[in-house]
Formats: C-alpha cells, structure tokens, sequence
C-alpha cells in the first residue's frame, strides 16, 4: 500500500498543476519494476530502438560465476529494490522472460577514477553509486536520478535511435564519464565478442559492440557525440590472451589515443565542469555501421536542447495513447490503462537506420522498402493479444511488422518465419511458429493486403520446418511423442492453433487444399487426449500416453510454462471441442470454476522461474499465457457471468499500479494487451478469426480512435467496482444476442454500450 | 643442387613441348618455400585477394601452445621440407616477416571422419595427409598435389577473387570435405573472434570469419559453390564458455542444420563419388558481406570450366610479365627474373568487391570511386624498390595504391597514411611514414596527378603524428632519444629520408616553405651521428650518446632490423652528407669494402629471426632492407665497378630458383623488386628523387612495354657472368658520363645500352 502511495503521489503532484491532464502523464515506467514484471524505468519512445535505463546490477565480466542465479530478475537490468546504479545503458527487453542487450553502458563518476563497478554488496566500491527512490523521477521519455556517491544528477531522454543524457555536476572539478563496454545484461559468462572505439574528435566519439548472448551473432553501432569537449581519455583492455599485443606495446595506446579494440575494453573520458556544470551526450545507435548511427543521430537530434527532445517523445506518446481515451472509474486504473498501453507500444521495436537500411538474419545490409522494419519479436507470447491490438489501434505498425517478418522468411536460411526474432537473430525462444498467427489475423482483419500469396508461403514453409522442434514428428505421428522431443503436448496444441490459422489465411485467399489440410492438422490435439486422465497428455512415439503423470506439475510433464490443468484448455481455435472432450457445458464449467479456485500447493512453484504466486490465481496462471484465453471459455457454456467475474478478478488482481503490481514478466506487452482489450469489455480468444469475445469492461468509456478515421465508443453504463456483471450489450444501438462482436464492428466505427450491473444475469 | 635440377625439371620438360615458350611458364612459386623466404607455392593471379595455397602445418587451437615458436616459419603457411598437408586455404601474405591469414582451410579426406587436423609427427592422425614433392605441382595460378593418406589429387587455381578447388577421389565411397574455420596462421593463440555460416541450399555456403590476429579487427566474407549437392553436413563448435546454448540444445543442430555460427567452429560436407569422380568447388571472398562474396563469385567464375580459370588467370600473369621481355644468360636467370616479378607482382592485393565496395579502416562499407582499392601496404619494405618499380611498369596500379592510401588517410581516426594497412586494420608494423615516399615518389613522377594538395596534406598530418612512435620527441628534440623509444636511430633516420620526400613533394606543388621546412627536418640524422665512434648512435633525451654500444650488434643498440653498421649508411637522399660524416671518398669506399668483407660472428645471427646467414654477405645484409641501396653508393665515390661487382655477388647469392633460394623474407615483393632493378641495370636509390642509380644488369636484353606505349630497351653487350664490369653506356646513343638516368628517360621509350667488360673501369 506504500508502493501505491508513492506512486500515486508522483501522479497527484501533476494532476494538482494543471487540468486537464495529458494521457503520458499517466504513465508509470516503474510499475513492473519490482519482482518479476522485468519492465525498466528509462527513456524511450513508442517502439523506438533505444531504450536508455538504468542498471542496478549489471552482472559485469569481474563479477562472472557468483551471480549466475540472478540473471533472470535483471532481464530489464533494473530491480527497484537495488540500492545502488551501476550507470544507464542503451537497449532493455521489456518485460521478457530472458535477459541480453544492456548495451553502452555509461557512468558518470567524480573523485578518483574507477573502471570497475564494485558490487552492491560493498557501497562506495568501483563506480557504483548508490541512489534513492525519493530522488528519482521516471515518466514517459524522461528518468532522472541523484546518483548520491557522486552527488550527480542524471537526465535520461531518448528518440527513436538517439538516447540524450545530460548529467548535472555538484562542483568544479575534472569529472569522468566511464564507458564500460564489457557491462551488460546477460553477461555473467562474459558475452563480448568484440568491440571497437573511436575517438573522431574531442566531442565525437563512434564505435560497435558485438555479443554472443541470447542473440548469438549481435552487432550494435553507436556514435557519440558530448555537449562539450574531452580534456582526457583513456582505454583499458582487460583481454587475457591477446594474440598480438604489438597494438598496445608499440607505443602507449591507453591515453588519449584515439582507436581501441578489444573483446573486454573500458574507456572513460574527463571533462573540466564547474559548479552546477553539465556534460550533455547523444548516443545513437545503428544495426548497420557507425555511419549510419552518425547520420541516425544528425536526423533525430540535431540540437543539445535536452528539454526539447523529452517534450518530442512525450508527444509521441501522447499521439500514441490518444489512440484510446478512457474514463476510469480511479486516477488509479488511468494509471493502470495508460502504463499497460505505454508497455503495450515499446516492443517490437524499430530496427532499421533512419535511411531505411538493416541488418538482415542472413548478416547483409538489406533497404527498408516502403515500411519500418521491425526485431525484437517474442511471437509465443504477442500473438495473443498483442498482435490483435495493434490490428485495432496500431494496423499500420503492425502492417509493417507483418512485412518484416516476411523479410525475415526472405533471409532466413531456414525459409521460415521469425520465431524469436532479436536483432538479426533467431534465437528460437520457447515453441510453435505463431508468426503464422499474425499474419493469419492480420491478412484475415484486412490489415495486410499485399504479398498475400509469399504469406502463405512463408506459413507453409514454417509449419513444415522438419527439422524444428518436433515438426517432423509432429506430421508422422500426428502429434509429437514426448519421448523424441521435451514439452510435447505444448507443441502439438500449438502447432494445431497454428496450423487453424494457416487453414484461415488459405481459406481467404481461396486455396482451399490447403485449408482443408490444415484443418486437417488443427484438430492434431485429438490427439494428445486423453479421456481417461480428462486431460491433454505426452503421448510416446509407440502410441502409449506416458504413464507418470502430474497434471498440477509444470515441469516434465510435456508442458512449457503452464501445466496440464491449463494446457488442456489451450484450443483456442475450437473451445467447442474442449468442451466436449470434457463431457459438455455443466461439466467444463464446473472444471473452469475448479481451475480457477483450487488451492495449489506450494511445491508446484518450486523451481518454476516464471510462475510465481503473483501470477497465480488457484490454479489458474495469468503470469504465462497458455490459459489468457482462458476466462473467456465460460462464454462458449452460456454462463458469461463468470467470464465477467473472471476477468474483473483478474484486471483487479494482476495489474496494480505499483513497482512491483504486475502478476509476472509483461513478455513485450503481451500481459499489457491483455489489459487493455479486456478492460475495453472484449478479448481475442482465437487471432485468425475475426471475433472478439465479450468479457466485463473496466473503463466507463472509452473512445478508439482508428487510424481509417473511425470512432468506436464504448460506454459502460452504471460501472462501478461492483457493477461488474454485464446485464446487455447495444452495439449502434442494437442489442447484442451472443457473446461476440467482429473486427469490422469495430472498424466500422461506432458505439457499444454496456449496460452493468451488480447481479450476473444467468 | 639437387634442389635446383629438381626445379629446373618442370621447366624444362615445358620447355621441350613447345618453343617459344611463355614468360609465365618461368614462374616457379616453390622458390622461396624453404627456409626464410616466405612465399607460398599456390594459386593466385596478379594482386589478386585471393592466395589459394597448401598449409603444411597450421597451428590449429588444440596444439596450442606447442608450436608457439615455429610461428615464425609459417607465415606463408607452407614450408617446403613438411611432410603433410592439412589443407587448403585461400589467404596468404607472401614473403612476409609476420603471420596472419589463412583463411577458409579445406581439406578433402575418405574414410572415417575426423575434424582434427592431428599433428605432423605423427603421420595419419587427423585429417592431414602425407604428401610428396614427386606428386606436386606449382606453376602460375595451379598448383597440384596428390593427398598420400587418401589418394585425393587436389588441383587449385583462383581469380582474383575466388579460389577454384578441384578434388579427384580414387573409389565410389562417400568422401569428406572439412571446413576447418578454427584453422589459420599465426593462430597458437586462437586468434579466431567469430564465424558465422550458411548453408544456403545443397551447393551454396556461406559465411564470415572474423580474427584478431595480426590484423586485430578483421573480418572475410565467403560464398562456396560446390559442383555436386551436398549429400551431408555437419558442425561441431569448440567454445568453452557459450554463454547461450540454447541454439545448439533446443533441437539437434550439428547435422544437416543450415545455420552455425561460434568462436569455434569446424564443419564438414560428404559428397558420394565414384571412382575417379570429381568434386569442384569455388570460393569467393569478400571485405563486406556474402551478398558481395556471391556476387564476386557470378562475376568472375561462373562457370565449372577448372582449366578455364587456370588458363585465364595465367594469361592475365603473362600480360603482367610481358611488361618485360628478357633475353638472360641462362634459363635458371629466366627463371629467377619472372618469378621475382611474379612474387612482386602478388602484393598489394586488391581489396574491394567487384562493384567497389570495401571496409575502410573505420569499419564502414565505402565505394572506390574510379579505383581499384587495395590493401597489404607493407610499406616500410616496399617504398624502397617495389613502388618505384610499379613506376615504371605498374603506374596505373600505383596510381590506384596511393589513391588507396589516400582513402586509408580518409577514414584513418588518426587522419595518417597508411603504416601497414592490412584489411582494413592498421596493424602499426615496423617504422616511419613511408608512405609519404610512395606519394612523392609517384607525384614527382607524374604517376599521380590529381589529389595532389591532399596527398601534401595528408604526408604532413601522417609526419605530424605526435603520438605515434616517438615523432613528438623528435620535433623536440631533433632526432627521437633512445630513453624515451626504443630503435631510436632507425625511426630518426627514417623520419629524416621520409621528411626529404614530402620536401620533394611540397617543391614539386610549389610549396616552397613547407619544402624548407622538411629540408629542414630531413637533416636530422646529423643529430644522431657520433663522430667518435664513426656511427649513427643512440642518444639520450638529455643530448648524451647512449653509453653501451656494439654497432655489430641487432638488438637493443637503437636500431631495428639492422646494425648501426648498416643503418649508418641509411641516408638514401644525401649520400654525399654520409661520405663527408665518414671522412671522404676514399675513407667511405674502404667502409663500404669493410661492410662487405668482413666475418661477422655468429653471436650477431642469434635470437635474430629475420637476420639469418642467408642473406647476409659479411656484415651486409640484404635479407633485410634498410641497406638495400648500399651497393649503390660506391658510384658516389667514383668507383662504380665496386657498385657492379657488389650488385652482381648480390644477385648471385641472394637469388637463386631453388626452394631455398631466397637470402631472406621476400617482403611483399621489395626482395623481389631490388632483384628485377638490378638485373635491368639501375636502381632507385631516393625514391622521391626521378634519378636511377646504374648498376651491373644481369640482362642479356630487357625490353620494357611501358604502358604509355613506349618502349624502353635494356641490352648489354658482350654480357657473361664474367663480364661484370660496365665498359660504358650509352642511353639512345649517345655516352653517359655520370651513373645516372632519370625516370623520364625511361618513360620516353628509347635504348639504354651497356657495353660489358670483364675488367673494371677504374
């Protein structure tokens, strides 16, 4: 209750200065910055490729094995409850469920020089410093800080490619600005590959750092640019074997020499500052040379005006959260629906110079022609929810991030569509190939209209990846057997979604051989069942369903991330036939209410890195997304009362407006979208189609306001906390039998009125 | 000798075949393989990227530590007296006195696989095979060796920038083809950074290869095309500390999985062939991508046609080497003189893709505008001989090299020419600025004639470096104190020679202050003249000579690559300054005699790795370079006939078309370059002067086909190895009474003839 305080009274201050209130400033970067929601506090702008944050523990090169188990909770490289900040970096994941980038770390510091960052156990030791909440303020496109060791106050900014820092200094003195290019997230076993540095001139200063992490072959370009000139600089390379060390033996090349190169290198440069003194800088990030980070910085930010360049991000936000205009019922949910929009609109992120050149997967440099190619694509989490989101308020981003991953299926070796896309990478997380899902939905919806025909390739293609993951198997077997590939039912349930989604894209374009073999795969979780346990099941390559079998367990079961209580409700394609192989309506919702209310012991959260009790209502897990279709099935049982007390239960329970109020890793947005489309009163249950399930709306109104020039309203009349049943639903003023309303409906423009109550109508 | 007839057996059993025989049928590639000379014996056309040539013992990462002394001796990666190959790569240096490359190795084996290429005392470990010279073949661009462990004729031939490999197997079994990119020279110490591969589909590979060998930021890009489909493939990575391995644990990708990429990294590809079946492949190279790779590879091979290449790539060796037609005493001399113009015609390579790309030193993509861009500027050998003679028969691709240098001096952070660029790396190797010399020496003599107010630029920034290698002191100080650097006389007397050349450069711009500022500073090797001693010798930063002092001695004297014996001589501009420092003309020539007859202990040969018997005559050494004009200086002190025996010792005993023939590391070609100035009959003594020094030619005939289209003829009557001594010379006949000719004597066409005798004219 404290933590909301604090975070409400930032909120208050604004809110007293001056009404009405701008949308971003409703805005929280902290929430989700505690526990496991792995969202940081930085600068950025909507999708932009920088996001400059501060890190709180940087898992540095020197420190190597001792930290190994804390990698998961820096996925971000920032926990709120760390006392001290090792410097600000420029790329963050947000809200991933596994750690890398933290690239270009950079530090100011005073007194004597230090390039190691010390440890947080040991305050005052390297160029750490410790800091304090009360000091720190962190809105849209703006994070500032006390760094108290030192007594500096740091400004963070950003746009699109350009993070803008500008650091105050207490007194006259020679200050340093540390460059720790060996710092990183993810780097406990050291992820440097290579790095490069140079010195242009005494305000300029470019350079790329390469790694192996979770992206195996990662290149990232910068240039530099500082407000006033470097007094001194210096490098220090901390290599073990160099294999020619004439570079730096020559003559001294640690001082003031002008190129480094190294796989572990620091540098710092010194600055005279006076009293109240600031050193501003720019750092402009490139996937493709420091050419292009130059001339990414010359087009974003031409100018030192720090201020300027907050009000410019912030107006982009603004633009981008006027998509939606809500009443709430408290300041508290604007938070809670603006924050949610504001993680919903950081990732995918956009990976291209400002001239439109990338790097491909295939390690070229491809043009851009005629969209924003986007990376950093978590698909097993985002086509949820969030893909269909952008369908509704982003359908030209998501437009384009359609035709990146059909680049991507262009330079891919493997003739496949992005799995985890990172940064020129594939780096394979988790399973299915859901790319197919969004531009299933996204073709489907009408958002895509061009390369039709390569989509569906590039589907096919991916789905008959025989090498991936079980596929193979998948298509010999009709499932894949637990014994020739771990987390099988997962598989064989996703693979069939995915494969109903690819029926759709062929039925829309008229192929209808294809649709009908896919339909054919889409109905593979048959067979998984298993009618004597009443649960999806890892079944042998013999035919056998394993014999041990946990369904309340997460782990080697067959399952990733969910277990078999929720798994087996994962056909979002058909809950029809879920609720048949359940033995019909009654007895599904009683299972969902067991679902949803069973008290799971505690030893099922052992070892479970992403599930924890905060994602966690009785068995029922919002912290992973197997089950986030789940509430809405009571729909498809004619009792829309207990979605509607379902999804109240959960917008209320996982989603708080505090540092540590999300119910597990917000996974790119994706537990954000989930936010926004259920507290708008509907839900995507199966991307593909073009319906939207009904649940129990959140806001009191809500105006989208669609890129076509459409307005949809939506209107919940007599909303209270308590109001939260659904008595009738008016779309343009007529009554709405079912439980269902259609893209169009919304993209027609026009009103949807929702008439609540305190009682459920049964 | 035996080596010798061996050599000669090649030639002549062409010889017999078919008269006249080709300028390019004299290149003999073995010569210079044994010992110190460096060379390598395989494919490659003129200054092609390419250098496609057997290793015979690649230091692979296991041996490690091992073999760390012997690195030395591979800089080429072929020694002649090995027993086994263990494969095929496509970058080489050739003849010089440092290691790197050896790019790309493959190997074709039968039988069991294996990936280790097993060690050369213990013939049939690992992939190596045996082999014997009986079974080899080394001519312009082929070269041919039978494989004794699998019975494996492996044929090589190149483009500029594709090595073309064609492999017969001797039985229908599936055979192995390892791609062993952990492989390469001067690698004890894993020099590999990263590599990256593709496979594209079953006949196309790709990939890079980055390393911090010598070159610390170096990058090669490659597309391999196979002649048959790839039957399988594999990879096996070799890193320790993979920080992510979730690429290679997800599913299984160490076969037939398309995409790899680590520090370490060996892969393999099985064709099945029948009994004398045949697998060709072709790879290309690129300095800026595979997409660049590939297209170099449709531009210059794109065909199958093995002996079409072989064919082209000698005609365009022919074209090179008809630049000079020479009538010699001896087919050994033919021998001797077309491979010396092969060896200097190897580097500087080309460095840029088909369409003009290349990496700058700054790591970005540039295009050449209107020039061929190259790399492998060995310049401290090079400025002496090797430019110049580029001069005369090579100016358009001189004019290129120092436009080259000009691009280098571009994008160089240090705004410097070139040291010893090296793929994109400066890698800062030996002394002094000299490329300034190759500028002068060309814009003095018209070679290139626009830039010209950069070039004068960029020769005083480069003469300006403060920090680089002691220049700072020596604008201090006049000379560079041997307290505060190392080979402090070397660097002053270069410093001094190099400062000369940019007054050259400035008077011929009319610079005419500038001149006299660096007529000025290139007096300063009066600074380090010790009367005393009748040395150049080290002095301190406080003005005292550096007390301990052997000038017979190498090492720790003040002087690199030389004695003070030698380097007291080294003032290729002012002669006549060092014969005065030495007494006169009569006192100088008994110095000179001295210099060449006296017995150096063998103390003076230990520790020393590029001073070796070999090419040293008393304490004369032309196995390195700063004495190379040395024999030339007897015409100073009016006894030319000293300068004509010494030169003809010299080409004797120095160059012979053995194996071992080589009195030291070619040096890129400035061995090589001395021997074809000499055997024509002058010398450049000062490049930046348009004078040429007249020796004794070794010719019979020489005519020079300038590309200006004039033609210049050499002839020395009355020619025999007796006949040593030049009775008189007449250019385009009329007498010269001096021993000089100028560049435009040459460039105007006409006849210069000596008139041979067996008596000196005294």
């Amino acid at each position: 209750m404290k933590k909301l305080l604090l975070a409400l009274l930032a909120v208050s201050a604004a809110y007293a200065q001056k009404i009405p209130k701008k949308n971003y400033e409703y805005i929280n970067p902290l929430i989700g910055t505690e526990r496991m929601g792995h969202t940081f506090p930085g600068a950025t702008v909507p999708f932009g490729s920088v996001q400059l944050s501060p890190e709180t523990d940087t898992i540095a090169f020197e420190l190597n094995k001792k930290y190994n188990g804390a990698v998961y909770a820096y996925c971000a490289g920032y926990q709120y409850k760390d006392k001290t900040i090792t410097g600000f970096s420029h790329t963050h994941f947000s809200g991933t469920g596994h750690s890398d980038l933290g690239d270009f770390l950079l530090m100011p510091t005073t007194g004597a020089l230090q390039l190691n960052p010390g440890t947080a156990d040991k305050p005052g030791s390297g160029y750490r410093s410790a800091f304090s909440h009360t000091n720190e303020v962190a809105k849209a496109n703006y994070y500032k800080v006390l760094l108290d060791d030192h007594n500096i106050t740091a400004e963070l900014t950003a746009s699109t490619r350009v993070g803008f820092h500008r650091y105050t200094f207490p007194k006259k003195e020679t200050a340093h600005i540390v460059f720790d290019l060996m710092a990183g997230i993810y780097n406990h076993n050291n992820k440097n590959v290579w790095t490069f540095v140079r010195v242009e001139n005494d305000t300029l200063v470019t350079g790329y750092r390469q790694t192996r992490g979770w992206g195996r072959t990662r290149t990232v370009y910068f240039a530099m640019a500082f407000s006033k000139p470097i007094k001194n600089y210096g490098a220090q390379t901390y290599d073990k074997d160099n294999i020619y060390n004439g570079f730096w033996r020559k003559f001294d090349q640690t001082k003031n020499f002008p190129e480094a190169a190294a796989q572990n290198l620091k540098m710092y440069f010194d600055f005279d500052v006076e009293a109240g003194g600031q050193v501003l800088f720019k750092m402009a990030l490139s996937p493709v040379s420091t050419q292009g980070a130059l001339a990414n910085m010359n087009t974003e930010i031409n100018h030192w005006d720090f201020d300027r360049t907050v009000s410019e991000g912030q107006q982009l936000w603004e633009q981008e959260l006027n998509k939606i205009s809500v009443d709430m019922l408290t300041e508290e949910d604007k938070v809670n629906f603006y924050t949610a929009m504001y993680h919903a609109f950081i990732n995918p992120t956009v990976y291209m110079d400002a001239d439109g050149q990338y790097k491909g997967i295939d390690q070229n440099v491809h043009k851009a022609g005629g969209f924003t190619n986007y990376t950093t694509f978590s698909l097993w989490d985002t086509y949820r929810a969030l893909h269909p989101l952008f369908n509704v308020v982003q359908p030209k981003r998501n437009h384009d991030m359609m035709l990146s991953m059909l680049a991507h299926y262009d330079q891919s070796v493997h003739h496949a569509l992005p799995v985890w896309s990172h940064y020129a990478n594939e780096n394979w997380c988790m399973i299915g190939y859901h790319a197919v899902s969004v531009l299933a939905d996204g073709i489907v919806k009408g958002v895509l209209t061009t390369d039709l025909d390569k989509a569906l390739e590039a589907c096919i293609a991916s789905s008959n990846l025989e090498y991936y993951d079980g596929i193979a198997d998948y298509k010999k077997y009709g499932y894949v057997p637990e014994d020739r590939s771990g987390s099988s039912v997962s598989k064989t349930l996703e693979y069939a979604y995915d494969d109903w989604c690819i029926a759709r894209l062929a039925e829309k374009l008229g192929k209808k051989d294809v649709a009908a073999e896919y339909d054919r795969r889409a109905k593979s979780f048959n067979s998984v069942w298993d009618e004597k346990s009443g649960f999806m099941r890892p079944r042998l390559a013999n035919g056998d369903f394993k014999k041990e079998f946990d369904p309340l367990d997460t782990h080697g079961q067959g399952f990733i991330e969910g277990n078999a209580w929720n798994y087996s409700l994962y056909i979002p394609h058909s809950p029809e036939a879920i609720i048949k192989l359940n033995g019909g309506a009654e007895k599904f919702a009683q299972h969902l209410d067991s679902l949803f209310f069973m008290q799971l012991p505690d030893k099922y959260f052992e070892h479970t890195e992403d599930i924890t009790r905060d994602g966690i209502i009785g068995n029922y897990v919002h912290g992973n997304e197997p089950s986030h279709h789940v509430a809405y099935m009571y729909n498809w049982v004619k009792k829309p009362w207990k979605t509607q007390e379902r999804i109240r239960m959960i917008l209320g329970r996982m989603y708080k407006p505090t540092t540590d109020g999300l119910g597990g890793n917000d996974d790119t947005g994706q537990m954000s979208a989930w936010y926004i489309f259920s507290a708008l009163g509907f839900y995507p249950v199966a991307p593909g189609s073009v319906a939207y399930e009904l649940g129990s709306p959140l806001v009191k109104k809500a105006t989208l306001h669609l890129e076509n020039g459409n307005t949809f309203t939506i209107t919940a009349k007599n909303q209270s906390s308590k109001n939260i049943y659904v008595q009738k639903v008016e779309l343009n003023g007529k009554r709405i039998t079912g439980t269902t309303i259609t893209h169009n409906d919304i993209m027609n423009g026009g009103t949807l009125v929702f008439y609540m109550g305190k009682k459920p109508v049964k």
